[in-house]
């Protein structure tokens, strides 16, 4: 089933041999004109083999668009999440779903700039990531044409898609010729591989899977101290240095991974209803996950706090089911950004063979009193007899169930 | 303010120093009898000592009670609380909070069968184990009298609990007379440190807090690799060998703490309105944790799984205050639990230096369907094109909105 | 696109004009075997001339199902969700929804009774019925076959629906010739209009759009004074005669017709994406919920009720969605009833020209302490002075944010 | 118990006889100055009568403050309530809990301006009205200190209270001298009586009881039709004149009242620990809550709306509790109020003898689509078939699980 009356297209292209086949094939099947956009989001390659080979498949000089949006990722996307601590399922960091609403959203940019008809993306039919780009796509712009090439053409299988390239004089790189062992997705934030050798649960992953962190085994033996310096909820610095949010995470992302933190092997549910496991690595993101909940844990009042983590899988799902540019996301985020206000300060944290231990934590704006916590005298600060007024009416409505004979809180 | 008319009251004895005070105290204000309980929920200490300073504080020899509870607790108390894969404010997994209510219950049935009129226990005013305990008490026995002595007494500092002591004969053990440098809570579940020398949320804990682990850094540097069984939610098998509740959880301390598995150093807001830091050590039941997780990963379906998510801050909430004997944790219990039904299979893991790393999980009731994941050929099983019409639906009300103006999810 | 390899089909057919060019299209375009399936749920109609027009229409006798499902229906779909006080976006009491699922359960028993390998059913695409029809079918059976005529043919419009039903000897009633005003779905819980004239948000509903209720206008001006007994949560009796559920719910439906009791013109959400106006009809059920609200006010305890009131909407949608027959709706399930086990005992309510009035409430396992709230001297059953501990503690987190610099709970 | 160093109290002083009596004995007990605080809320009674007793009671000029703060409550907190929809335990407007916060405030702004370190207020120590002012006492000036005569003195009946009135001069209206059959709380919202005759929850309320609505039966015969206009979720106008907050309320409480509506008797649970019963009139709030759920139900998201509803009774015990200056209720505001943005229009409603009457909407941000619902022909705006894609994937894990044995969504 053809999208009708496609004139000019802009595909998500990041120069490699799927993209490549997806941008040949628009062209033949849809007749139409491409424009390819091509994004750094912290992937790890570099954009100019993508530029020279857009050129090479026929797209002309004005109609390829190559962006480094590293920061604007994590300033605006990676950071507004982890505000949230969000992790999908008690465990995610929601790597690859994050980075999906700021490339539809370039890409509808350009498609109004080049005055497009249609959007194009080379994700499956199976995954969450269509998903994420369409949704994100219509919210965007709602008369917008989107090309799914993995949901229409016939090309499914390795084979033919090698045999396409071929015809339409596609370089492939030689180790592009076998099929993967299984698939990557990468940005600053993290690495996922799933698919293929990866698809049976019961087997553990070989270690050739895991490409940002070495192993916990691998790791140096003895611990990195650093501290982490937090301003309005968003890390500003590490070991006192300010850094740009990109800069920031690129930092933790080396430290990370050469202690070999933030290894995961999950199996997950997919929006499209069904389950797949994914290995994913999130070395900076864990570290900063874990010193995000440290400087909140002095900051936060303690209901503010748990309201968060009441609307944290809410907010997860949101972002794992592609819904960053919704009213419920953003009304999330004003609850959350509202909450982040006093969250300032430092934390001191060691990094070891895949442990992130938080060791201290301070700052300006502390809600933890001393004077009133301590064992010792403390001068009035806290009347303890105070307590057993709070019980008892705390348990009045339990003494009144119990004399209407429900004891123990019975129902 | 002293209560009024107690007759015989059941204190929660441990036989330490400040237990033993409280018993002579309570003689001697309330001039009452007492009555001893002293619980096995898997602290580490015999009880046999216990008895003996018991009967020579003068407690008749049917006035002691000693019990060992420790498969009562992981069945009926840990198990029930690790279905719901319950951590308070993200990270505790509740080791103190968890034992109280039990304490509590086997006081009143004691209080029952003695006749006793009141109860008393040896927390502070200041935290969360008085609430916990008592009320447990006026949810269990609504006219139970309850004596709080920290809350009530003069003898707040070190110096005049020794002098009182002294007074009374109480035998003091040479390393209780100083101060402790901190103090220390538990049980089979888990140990917890605080106060003093911990009160200070920027220095990082000495190595001697830590006493149920090993150091991640002093752990094997070879992995140990484990399988735990499931039925029903709870784990029943370790290698293949079936174990009883207590059993298993000793099992997975042992083998979490030389692998260095289960330390936590937390700034926690407590129930009475402070911020308190705490060092924790869980080691069998962070291997749990994962382990149920993992198990729920391939068992559990999505809306299923993400209604105990969303539900969990709430349900760790109740036990962490003290709400175990409460309407709302048994109808929490009553929806987690009806989850659990399918909740069987096998998890592996790898226990190294700090790390629980799941590496496979398998269940006869997998709701995993390899046909439908799988990157290859699928014959059929799921229809690709589904998406388009699954994504322009979820859209729509996001397309009907930018229609209307509002682009991007605007509100 | 047909469904492929459709043998033979159940039907759920009502007799009417559509259902009837339904079972028609079916025989026609699929060439396969149809099974109707009608089913009493109180909509008001009588069945026998349901069986004539099937058999008329060439369906033999042994493929004709007839149930009086209103029991059942009552029983153990609508109780279940008035123990919860669900209401849709606030106020709509899922009438049309709650029916849905048993219908499809029916519908899927007699295709494993009969051996038929697809169903169908005569919901539009543009519906929560479809959604609801069908999800229920895929949960029971997974494999069966679906076919939705409203999303395949081309009788899309009213004169081509004539043409084909006079093409092929549909007796058509005089007054369904022309089009209707709007459509109506009704069963022992509600009757619901929607489309056509009704469409215009800003245009108020003729009157003749109501037909299960009197207007209030029109109501006697003396109102109606009932008791209703509960028992577990479920309405038992009314004026202390004991009924059945439906024989309750039917008188219930004949009182709150006469006094004008339960209209509701609404603009709802679809699952589906849009948003439509619908006038609902919940005679008996407006008066079930607020009595159940009313004998639950004395017999829940606080955190019971508010656990069921955060939860509830999450219900509503669950049911609204389609999703009665799901691990999530079975786990609030579980969750509400074990609240109702002590939800018994009498409410008394004034009906008045559209008002539901509870005047009274009493129960033997009430939980109002008289002793504890009276304005006169209570003996000792509360201590005021324990009000001071318990106000202390709960503003101490805000006392300490104020002392931060945070004050009135600035964040 | 006597709070100690009282220099200057600010006490909340009504004029009536209990203020009066608490007035004189701070002054008797604490031998402190005493500044009187007057609001008009909307309550309904001149003030001038307040001035002249706190004169006559020896009160200098200077420390009488007198406020009109009609405006403000309505405007900065009762609107941003209504935003939320807000109802405790499914029905309670929430009249008598939203003013205290309001009062507190400006104690605490006088306490301030004229030094004192003391605010007293004349509730009693069952109630939730104590917590709610002293929560809010303490997170706007943690070292203020508190007198709350009603736990502290001996003065509980009403024989010893006129007693002490007669000693000391303050005067007795003659309507004052018996007991008052209730006890009553108004302001421009709403008004409350509780207590005495209506302490029994199976008595219906005498007629007398209800002081700001006429009976529903001794209302109008016909209806009043008006229109509510809405601007940022805020009603602005009735009828199309634009009206000042408190105008508005005023005028609506006005209709409210001539047509019987917005009474309510409810057995509610306090957050003391007991249930109590009160008999509530919100003519105007009653109005203002259907009309704002209506222009909502046609400007907002779905899943806006959905997320409002599932926090709305999070958001209604916060205010019922006392929290309205807390973290918590500021992030849930920040959340409610960012949804409101687009919620602009009109709805027009009839009011008829206790009944609100919605019957039509419109709106400049309106989301209702009818080309898309419409039963008509809609030229594409709405592909059918998309329904199928949606329905299976939305089915997909219930699949899964009936495939694994588990049907109908089994566990």
């Amino acid at each position: 089933m053809r999208v009708k009356g496609v004139k000019k297209v802009v595909l998500a292209y990041s120069g490699g041999l799927d993209t490549s086949v997806i941008l040949k094939w628009l062209q033949t099947t849809y007749g139409c004109e491409v424009v390819t956009f091509t994004a750094d989001l912290g992937q790890g390659e570099e954009l100019g083999p993508a530029r020279d080979k857009a050129k090479l498949l026929g797209i002309k000089e004005e109609n390829i668009f190559i962006d480094d949006l590293r920061e604007t990722f994590t300033k605006d996307f990676v950071f507004p999440m982890f505000r949230a601590n969000a992790l999908y399922e008690g465990l995610y960091l929601l790597g690859t779903s994050i980075a999906r609403p700021l490339i539809a959203q370039r890409q509808i940019e350009i498609a109004e700039q080049v005055g497009a008809d249609a959007v194009s993306h080379g994700a499956t039919g199976k995954g969450n990531d269509q998903v994420r780009f369409e949704i994100s796509y219509y919210a965007l712009k709602p008369d917008i044409k989107i090309i799914a090439p993995w949901r229409e053409w016939d090309l499914a299988s390795r084979t033919k898609l090698i045999e396409f390239a071929e015809q339409h004089q596609i370089p492939i790189a030689k180790d592009k010729r076998g099929e993967a062992p299984f698939s990557v997705d990468a940005n600053l934030l993290h690495s996922s591989s799933e698919g293929k050798i990866l698809e049976e649960p019961w087997d553990a992953p070989d270690e050739m899977v895991w490409q940002r962190t070495v192993s916990p085994m691998e790791a140096p033996d003895s611990p990195t101290e650093i501290t982490v310096q937090f301003k309005r909820g968003d890390a500003v610095g590490i070991n006192g240095e300010a850094l740009s949010p990109a800069a920031l995470l690129t930092k933790l992302n080396a430290l990370g991974k050469e202690n070999g933190i933030g290894r995961l092997d999950l199996v997950e549910n997919r929006f499209v209803g069904m389950k797949s496991r994914g290995c994913y690595e999130t070395p900076g993101g864990t570290i900063l996950h874990y010193a995000h909940r440290a400087i909140e844990s002095i900051t936060l009042d303690r209901e503010a706090a748990h309201l968060k983590d009441s609307l944290m899988p809410r907010y997860a799902e949101c972002i794992y089911n592609g819904f960053w540019f919704s009213p419920e996301r953003r009304m999330l985020q004003a609850l959350i950004d509202s909450s982040q206000e006093s969250v300032e300060g430092e934390v001191r944290l060691k990094l070891y063979k895949g442990n992130v231990i938080v060791t201290g934590r301070r700052s300006p704006h502390s809600l933890y009193s001393m004077k009133h916590v301590t064992f010792e005298e403390d001068q009035g600060a806290y009347d303890q007899f105070d307590a057993q007024g709070f019980i008892k009416l705390n348990a009045l409505r339990l003494r009144l169930g119990a004399m209407a004979g429900r004891r123990g809180g019975a129902l």
